[in-house]
């Protein structure tokens, strides 16, 4: 059909383990049941709009390399109406349930404010009218606010209240946005909230305002009736030297202090959690067991370069430990799994595209698969029951009561020879690990 | 005189910036004001008996190489009497007016908790004496939770209760050791407290334990009128491939989720600064803002190194930036600056030693100087209020009362033309630093 | 049998991947076939006696933890024998066919060079006679130039001659020993061959001091009929802040200006490499092509962390990028796959080292199936022949040549459209990978 | 004047330490005599086309913020001669005696190679007269082998040999241009010479490539009369995965292996030293005592970030121990200091730009003054003379002239007791370091 943006591409379909296909899945079976969900239910995939759709593949020492099916054409808003239209193809014909964006990712920016929400109000037009006809979703909007010049030393966190209040403006708008197509979720990334300097920050201010900020779109939320999940996204640096939301623990620390936490759950990435020093498996169990695990940017680093090269989740211990800490927190619920990943400069074309994403979909598929029957045979489950099985007792439970002392705790102990505690057997958890994978 | 154990070192004097000796102050004048308080006041340096005393210059591939007077002692009691004499002394010849101890440095840990009670009761015994004739004081105590076995999987975080009871113990009297002596503050250093791998761990129990084991403490001082000021040291890893103490922001959320935060401070070192990847002045700042700075561990890392060198400072931008915070802070109160420093291993004499100190105590003098001439000719301070004047009006003030709303914001900008903030002069700001250096 | 060391210890048997036993492989088979060769011929495993006798389990913030048969036995020498003995055990009971050892891991230290060969003669003789009656052989000897104080400022690149005529007498015994023992390589690890501080260094006398070393050790070697391979072990830094043989290309630098290319080889380690910022696949990658693989010591970093962890090898990924190098290398030759390992702190029981060497040696099993099964199906081969296809046309061959001129290549493109290569595919050719795995 | 570019820069001038113009140098006197020479022969500064006249500010999460005179001018070849004209006038502004370029910075690619030739050819001649009137001279020219996707996969280490032969076309031109511009030096720098995966990747038929192309330019120089220096420049990573040229070892073996050494020396550069874990200071000192100190690409980066900052350079121990380095290699020769720095993005005033370079030579001037001092006082000389004295005695130079052996070393300590060599009393000499800055 002529109108048909990525008219090279056929739909991806399941051919098992064995095919040679680079163009199908080979573990990535949507509809197979993994325990009582499908295998679509566990994983709830998401396209991310400006990679996938605007990725041109420019690196600080480089120019785009990416051939795209609208590279000819030059008229932003036209550009705009048809890489919407290939957004919806792509996922349908991936079989990927959601897609993700930041305002200006799909729409080109105006004059003024007041243009730009224009450009906006065409393009969501145009994307609710597909949706009509396309079983994608929105799995979650945001703000732009860090590529434009104006927010060089911030948004939420700007020096200047002009720049916030521009900022205000977008967020105001983009929850309309997210409300209009039906988003579950809005997300917060603070690209600029942090320093470049501490000679020229305060950052007490910085944070307050960063919080007020929070708080307002919290309550515009709560006025136009928008019920979706919000979402603070950590990393640790890059682009600034500093940001704000460094981990998972530190915006624990943040949402705490603020009491934003009833309102506010994180958005987690893979990469993020590397360049914070944290494995990604340590990133969702903190935000598990504190409750605020929202959603997922499914991306991998390379832990021996130091900027985030987003590339796409291939590595199967990485989908594995991220599927065991999905599953433990029952889900991911209103949250997903986006692909915030882009194909390597030198990986430029559509096929590329098409190819990273079925990689990276079959290594969840294989993740979750090893993750579920691990969970299911409970080796490790039992391990740990028995390694804190001493707290169980009598005394264990008063410590966990808050009731004990130091006092009597020596007592217990004070004239005992030496005692050591079991082994950790690492090494045999670590097999255990392999044996799933 | 025969039973002195360092005769060898003469008292440390200041000679001024031009002496040659090597054995002499260059910078550190006591006496000498800075602002309305003296050098001596502003600064109040530390001995880490741990390092000074004990430190032997091993590391995970070499023996020990430092000559030290004790050595051809062998009984651990006499060894012990011999250092902590050694400390009183050494603090003395170079106008240290504190050191600080864990309680495992100072006497030798016996067969039983009882039998180590009384190890530690004796040498106590003895350093009491030795204040009634010597200016030196208690900055903190500690107990070392770390190098035992039986630590191997944490002390209030280890999955086995009996091992979290003798923890208690030993805290027990070591806060009764530091109140008998004294001590201004109790520390907390969670060498242990952390995991070596997730698939043996449950964070949250642990978590939990380490909260209610710092509750019980903070009840036992109470109970005993210790009235020092308890503190928590960030680190982010190493001995533990992740720490639970990790960054001032991560502790700051620890102790606000568990009610903490009333009575306990952080103790920041320079080392574990850089190696959570934040600089030491992002971290001293973010305790200020939070009003949590309470003590400094004063060293330096190499960040081209992943371990934790311990470092005696030298770097005079450290040095000065520090000292900028501390002053910010209103100094450093009840804390004082630590030199949770060693030799490094191929500086084996008693020389090598007090020639680092001096270092360090030189470094610090010049960074306070520095720091305090910056404040006082404001050159920074009134660059950021011109920086962040524009919150100083009618909608600035109102998004700091949180009466602002996203609407009201964004209607101030809507139809503006595109406005950029300021530059931020990094560039500039650096020079003016380095005018002070 | 009354004097067995590990009494408690099975012999190990191949139980397939279905087994639960924790003390069986799952995938190291020795006789079975992969191509023309046995597994066991491929894989060339040895135990190191330094971690797997030797390591306690200490670190710099912990005392030993480890647990083993002799820990009662005070004497050194019989200590020394019995650990002899223990490593002719354990290799047998594991399958292991090799061992490798540093001069005083074996032996210990006496007050003199001439007693500490003393020591050594009686226990290298202890080890002869266990050979007789045991399948388990030398894969290489070395001497330990880095634990005694006396080596703080290293040993072949001392500025001090007596300690590098000290580390000299050192290195003929050794030599002499391996010889003796029918070692198959001799190991140079120049664990304190570097700087502390450039303030000190004389980098060019210590380069060539630690050169002419090398070549007295290639003629003694000659002199006593010697003919075993020399290796050099690449490592970046730790224990010193420096160390000369940073990595595979500075040390090819190293033996090409002196002249050691023809006589020595790397022993290529994967936690070393990741330290230098490397892969293991680049540094056996590099070694390959330029000639001069010659060993491997098998183990594995951790990427987050700064420091040499020696961690048993676990990760597929690694050990079948590893075994897809050494088998384009045509195999290890004379060297081997040395487990340079130990068990984490908390695995501080023997079963626990047992554990961990299944663990590897498992792991290297389906590398080595995965690698070969990639090569026999030549995707990637394929692949890569297509990538260069047009270096084999008439230009390409004289550019190889080295005949082609700067302005014949212009000439062949100057008025050339716009050209961009083909996609590299790293996405692809990862999932290829993933397939194998 | 009406066609002035930068009208509002004024001449900057030396008015000492107290001067409160940011505008004025306060270090930097050019004819002031630093031992034999004026500082502006010692020190040799050039200004960097690519980033002060080509920098925008963009970064990969954020456009450009740079306002500069010409951002109106929207002919490529118009705003092309409008900077070089901006060059010349403020290298002469500011004091600065050279620039360097790539190919690409000064004039635009064309259609075809021809045509960026002719481009190239106009804005040439332009220099070419610019330079009459002008004191402003050529340091080095390069060409641009990294921003066209046709470079996606290396230049000259492409595995397309006709991106190759278009590489060999552009570096054969900027080889005549640089000539008739009587350019000191010429720069290789493989900025996509190296890999993304080794998957993809036959690294032994890339390194030939790139040797060869080497040779022809070696070649084609002798060809056309050029005599200037031919400079390698290291780095280890970024843009690519992994560069071939890592650091100034890995060059060094290169260079070695394929015969270049009589040809090329390095162009090294401070933030490229710490990418690639090591200290500016070590690099500098590798190169020196290899006689490849070439010339020097004058930065900084942030060793708590993992990618390329190119901040201007204003660490005083960071030039001290440079120029330290420079003055021990008898000065820079044809080299020079080469400001490869750019503004923070948020400096985006031509204002930042002139404070920037200002910062810079006044560090270097501060550098070199503490440097000079250092030497002609000699303390770390004379350290360093006694350290290594033993070597002075016959067997000594036994060792140095290659007759030594291992028999004879050891018999000279067989029967030593215990020796251990001097302290190295790193505190001691980094306090001299501090004495001088």
């Amino acid at each position: 059909m002529s109108n048909e943006v990525f008219s090279n591409i056929p739909e991806i379909k399941f051919e098992g383990p064995d095919s040679d296909n680079s163009l199908a899945f080979r573990h990535y079976n949507p509809s197979e049941k993994v325990g009582d969900k499908t295998m679509a239910e566990h994983l709830r995939f998401s396209m991310a709009f400006w990679h996938t759709m605007n990725g041109g593949g420019s690196d600080p020492f480089g120019a785009d390399t990416a051939q795209r099916p609208w590279d000819s054409v030059s008229d932003p808003m036209e550009q705009a109406r048809i890489k919407m239209r290939g957004i919806f193809e792509l996922t349908e014909k991936l079989q990927i349930p959601f897609f993700c964006f930041h305002d200006r990712d799909i729409a080109p920016e105006g004059e003024t404010l007041a243009k730009s929400h224009k450009n906006l109000d065409e393009i969501v037009g145009l994307a609710k009218t597909l949706m009509k006809t396309s079983k994608t979703r929105l799995l979650w909007g945001t703000a732009n606010l860090f590529v434009h010049p104006r927010y060089m030393h911030g948004g939420a966190t700007s020096p200047d209240l002009k720049v916030y209040a521009y900022a205000a403006g977008q967020v105001r708008k983009a929850l309309e946005v997210t409300k209009e197509l039906g988003g579950e979720n809005y997300v917060f990334w603070g690209g600029r909230e942090g320093y470049e300097t501490l000679l020229n920050t305060d950052m007490k201010k910085e944070l307050d305002n960063l919080a007020a900020f929070m708080h307002m779109a919290v309550d515009y939320a709560k006025e136009i009736g928008f019920d979706g999940q919000f979402l603070f996204e950590p990393k640790p640096k890059e682009p600034t030297k500093h940001q704000y939301d460094t981990d998972s623990a530190t915006v624990y620390g943040f949402l705490e202090k603020y009491d934003l936490l009833p309102h506010v759950k994180l958005n987690i990435e893979t990469n993020h959690a590397t360049l914070a020093g944290h494995t990604i498996q340590h990133e969702l169990h903190f935000a598990r067991i504190n409750g605020i695990l929202g959603s997922v940017d499914a991306n991998q680093g390379d832990t021996l370069l130091g900027w985030d090269t987003d590339q796409f989740p291939t590595d199967l211990y990485v989908s594995t430990l991220m599927m065991y800490e999905i599953l433990k927190n029952g889900g991911l619920h209103r949250g997903g799994l986006n692909f915030d990943a882009k194909v390597r400069r030198p990986s430029y074309t559509v096929q590329d595209v098409v190819e990273a994403h079925i990689i990276g979909m079959d290594s969840f598929a294989r993740g979750l698969k090893a993750a579920h029957s691990m969970l299911t045979d409970g080796v490790l489950e039992d391990f740990n029951a028995q390694r804190y099985a001493s707290w169980n007792s009598d005394l264990g439970k008063k410590v966990a009561q808050g009731k004990a002392t130091l006092a009597e705790l020596e007592k217990s102990v004070l004239n005992d020879p030496v005692h050591v505690p079991a082994s950790g057997r690492q090494e045999y958890l670590e097999s255990i690990v392999n044996r799933y994978i």
